[in-house]
């Protein structure tokens, strides 16, 4: 699977400045010198984009001998929307779940995320647009092409986005380890926004105090058992569908 | 985290003889010549043993410089055990979960199913030893260290295993995307052996047919949804904890 890119100077700085959570890599010829490098550079470190500096002839041959002016973006070709315009999208009293993901890294978790969250049934998947993967080839591929059908919807500030939700009859349930009920305790609400944090470090403190109710997944093994980001996630997903559909 | 290793021609040729499951790659030094060398190979190849040609100096890297005369093992450092000797450590009686693994090839994937599994209460992982990943690092490091804590069964032929574990007491229940019934639609049994096949090929036909019974999970997503074997495992898995736990 190959991205979309967009290139040149002019094009690819509108892009970072209007549409940056499009850009899933900026790659700059070793060539390319101040101030053109530091606006560059830093539009990519403020918006969370990685970059790579590579020999001219790399971007040749990306951009498929097009003119580039050193400069290359990759797209992500993932259905991407803004919360307000997802929320248009859907029911305002339908039973439906959002999954929310606090700061998922791995684009494999990602992917295997979406994945889960279109086979149970979510109507969308939340993705922080910093410190979280972002919805590149390898998500694409591991998602097996659901990243390409749901939609993904980035947010700049998962508390607010949280809000939004809540403003929007949804009762937000946060995945945590911490938590005193199960996940299989009690029925998961019929309009449900699903928090799950990032592996290891669980739901960040301002994200789990924003949740109506945690839930913890209930674990054997001594103590010593701990889920994979994407199982945890996938088990709330489907014990929703479980409730509801 | 580093293998351990077994060094020198005889107990390299004697462990592939007598105990290849203990064996995770072969590294032959590129001076071996015939007839050790096709020993070597046919070893490898008829145990599905990964091997791999280097230079000497590799060999005394990997040997801290012991002596190994151009031929080292990589050996696994988790738990395996044969069958027999599993249903030993277990109660003939009590609820338990074995998850059998028919031929899942990804050791991302073994991994996650082992963590899973231990976070669920299994008792044990069967995995086939032929077309399957073995315990190797990798398997270690996704599992979160599972693999060096729940018993591996390492299986020659997954059939007979169902057949043992039928004997003893087991109900076989695998996980099928044809199946006609739902995995949540009624309770796993106690004594269960959760049979889950590779990703894309599911259940070979031969296992389909040993099992007592097929089940699915429901999925949503205009029929191209699917899921990743480590979810479908995990949420066999946390089916039967909550239903008998």
């Amino acid at each position: 699977m190959s991205d979309d890119i967009c290139r040149g100077r002019k094009p690819v700085i509108d892009l970072l400045t209007k549409t940056p959570e499009r850009c899933t890599k900026l790659i700059i010829a070793d060539n390319v010198r101040p101030p053109l490098l530091d606006e560059l550079l830093s539009l990519a470190k403020s918006n969370g984009i990685t970059y790579q500096i590579s020999a001219p002839e790399a971007l040749d041959k990306i951009s498929g001998g097009e003119k580039h002016q050193g400069v290359i973006c990759r797209l992500t070709r993932a259905k991407s929307l803004e919360l307000a315009e997802f929320l248009r999208g859907i029911s305002a009293s339908s039973p439906a779940l959002v999954v929310v993901l606090d700061h998922i890294e791995d684009p494999h978790n990602l992917g295997a995320v979406i994945r889960s969250a279109e086979a149970g049934g979510a109507s969308g998947v939340v993705i922080a647009k910093r410190r979280s993967a972002l919805p590149n080839d390898t998500v694409i591929k591991t998602s097996a092409g659901a990243s390409l059908r749901l939609p993904l919807i980035q947010a700049v500030n998962i508390t607010r986005t949280i809000e939004t939700l809540k403003e929007n009859n949804f009762w937000v349930v946060g995945l945590d380890g911490q938590a005193e009920n199960s996940l299989f305790a009690e029925k998961l609400p019929e309009r449900c926004a699903l928090v799950t944090g990032a592996e290891g470090e669980g739901l960040s403190r301002l994200v789990r105090e924003s949740c109506d109710y945690l839930v913890k997944i209930p674990m054997k093994g001594g103590g010593v058992a701990s889920l994979n980001a994407s199982v945890a996630s996938a088990l709330g997903i489907f014990e929703w569908a479980r409730c509801v559909l």
